[in-house]
């Protein structure tokens, strides 16, 4: 039985056949053998069954069993897509290098610059369609884009996305403060008004996949002005937010002294309105337990970056706790904080950081391998409703395909 | 000028240029472009020089300039091979996997049967075929192998090794208590009398470049009778030994109370004749500076595995303490501890744990990313001097290839 009556008129299907692993949100891991699966022509999955309804289902469905794609036994199975819940398109020239240095530093050294480059046209058809192809061929399906300051480059790589075929969030970022680096920053009402150029022109062009999310930098670069402008379009227009939050130390230290009248990092964002169940905040290593509490209140979710937070000597987040704290953590790569653009690397990264946090507490309750892999697929998808699709597994509803 | 007097005639030449990256005793990481190099048929380097010598060179010993093989330029370059100087060849079907017990669980569970399978002799070629080959194409040029108990076994391995054409020291392990698991262990007196069969095979084939490494598995797995005969063979044969140390928490703890009347770990192996100049432990993460101090002093190397030492829960080795010691130090896969056979992935993880006890401790002097390179080369070569090859370089001399 499947979540539409089935209609198959005139439908051109692709069916599949074999394993399927999958997270839900009772069971991080669950392995389905054998089924049979069917996606239509827009990318929907029109049915998932027992493959002893094999005959049954291509009498409805009008296709032919030589034309079912069988997976080998043992060496193939299917995987909801990868998604990559924070990564800056924008520094994929640097990856795999400039990780000497700590990350205020590492900013005005390395990432500003290169940040800046993209001002070009050519240079950003170049780099971002390398890119994206790169994220696809890690098994990518969803990815959450930090770009640059510039709006119509930006509105370019949401153009090579919708082309290549990826669900994205793509934010143009916001940033009126930059003193160590001033050639890369914008005035606060430019920041403003092209943010809004930017959502308008995106959501006109009707991608299928391809969404705007608003995109203050980071405490550090953003005017209080400008984050509450930010906050208050983001809100009345119901968009999505992202930024980053408790990275590192030195970071912390620094948004104390520029907001001393705020608790706290994550009240600074909450006073701007920047706080909410459509935001996703990177890092969050040095959250405390009330942070957390407030993160769960407002339904904001995190982005655990491990290869990015040891590459930049950041620090170890807390996944164990975050999840004690019911707040939505999904993996990010975080290029070029991080080295590597695949999900499989952010996971691996995850398992170290988790087995070393386990050998320096006690007591310490590890992430499983297979909560690893519900936080990079279940994990990443939460809070982008749209996206879920209904299936049923033999007359039971299940939630199996999130990025499907 | 070389390292040879030239006697060109007949002699059949390889001639390289490019970019040569090496590392050396004074420098981690230098950069020496543009070089000219020839290697003759045995594999040794017999010129290296600028590239303005090229003329001269090539009328010297007769080779033609279209037969040189040039790297591209930025894109390519040389280094010296990789070496791994700790790695369990008869884990490899256990590799990426088994990883979620530690170290003394993980043993008896995965480890102990996996290496009972080698009395297999189509187990052991098949394994150990695909493991050379792929140690190989990752770069690994030299490789400090464990096998099993089983001598035949482990001469396959050996015979495979020189067929491949990789330089490497095989150990076929001796172990005469296993308590958890008894199916796997030798009598004492088998353990000794194998191993000098092992020893007297190997040596009698001749093999150019593979040399067997008396290899007790680690303290708790061999009585003081077996570690003592051991000792004593090794030293009065003039053989390399390798081993296991302080890998673990429980693994220490296990130590001291099997042998309470010794110092510490490292006084078990020194009393029983095992520590010296030829010989290398793995791990060493629990090592106190004492311990450290006798490695010093008798020349004994430590093979850093840092991989497997997040992987398996065990620890974060202090590399910087240890060459503060003035301890020879090298790296190591430890597969199947460690889930990745290349050593590149090795380098990444040393990375890890320097920038984790960097932002873990103040004042923490983290190894610089050339000093990781030099870990992996010049680093794993020390204390195999018949691999050292003598080479000037415009008439200085240098140690660029130790692995040539
Ligand atoms: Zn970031
Ligand atoms: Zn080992």
């Amino acid at each position: 039985m499947t979540s539409k009556a089935p209609c198959p008129q005139g439908e051109s299907l692709q069916v599949f056949k074999g394993t399927f692993i999958h997270a839900t949100h009772t069971s991080p891991m669950e392995t389905l053998t054998p089924l049979i699966l069917g996606v239509n022509r827009t990318g929907k999955i029109v049915f998932i069954e027992n493959v002893d309804k094999e005959e049954e289902l291509s009498q409805a469905w009008h296709f032919q069993k030589k034309n079912i794609r069988v997976l080998r036994e043992r060496e193939e199975f299917f995987i909801p897509g990868l998604v990559d819940t924070h990564i800056h398109a924008s520094q994929y020239p640097n990856m795999g290098t400039c990780l000497d240095l700590p990350l205020l530093e590492w900013l005005v050294r390395y990432t500003f610059p290169v940040e800046s480059k993209f001002k070009d046209p050519k240079f950003t058809e170049d780099v971002y369609t390398k890119l994206v192809k790169r994220t696809l061929r890690n098994g990518t399906t969803t990815a959450c884009y930090f770009a640059t300051i510039h709006t119509d480059s930006t509105l370019k790589l949401c153009s090579i996305i919708d082309n290549l075929g990826q669900r994205a969030f793509v934010g143009k970022v916001c940033m009126d403060l930059n003193d160590l680096f001033p050639e890369y920053k914008e005035k606060l009402c430019e920041s403003v008004v092209e943010t809004k150029r930017f959502v308008a022109e995106l959501t006109g062009r009707e991608y299928p996949l391809v969404k705007p999310i608003v995109t203050p930098r980071f405490v550090p670069s953003c005017s209080s002005e400008l984050m509450q402008q930010l906050g208050s379009y983001a809100s009345s227009e119901g968009l999505h937010i992202q930024s980053h939050i408790s990275e590192s130390r030195a970071e912390v230290e620094l948004v104390k002294s520029l907001f001393p009248e705020c608790k706290n990092y994550t009240d600074v964002y909450d006073r701007h309105s920047l706080l909410n169940d459509k935001t996703i905040m990177a890092h969050g290593v040095y959250l405390s337990n009330d942070e957390l509490k407030v993160f769960q209140k407002k339904g904001a979710a995190i982005s655990h970056c491990p290869n990015s937070n040891i590459s930049l000597g950041s620090g170890l987040f807390d996944v164990r706790n975050a999840l004690h704290h019911q707040v939505k953590i999904g993996l990010g790569t975080d290029v070029s904080g991080g080295y590597s653009p695949s999900v499989l690397n952010a996971m691996r990264a995850a398992i170290d950081v988790t087995k070393i946090l386990g050998f320096q507490s006690s007591n310490y309750e590890r992430l499983t391998y297979q909560e690893i892999f519900r936080l990079a697929t279940l994990g990443g998808s939460q809070g982008d409703d749209r996206n879920m699709v209904e299936v049923y597994v033999a007359g039971k509803k299940v939630v199996p395909f999130p990025n499907a």
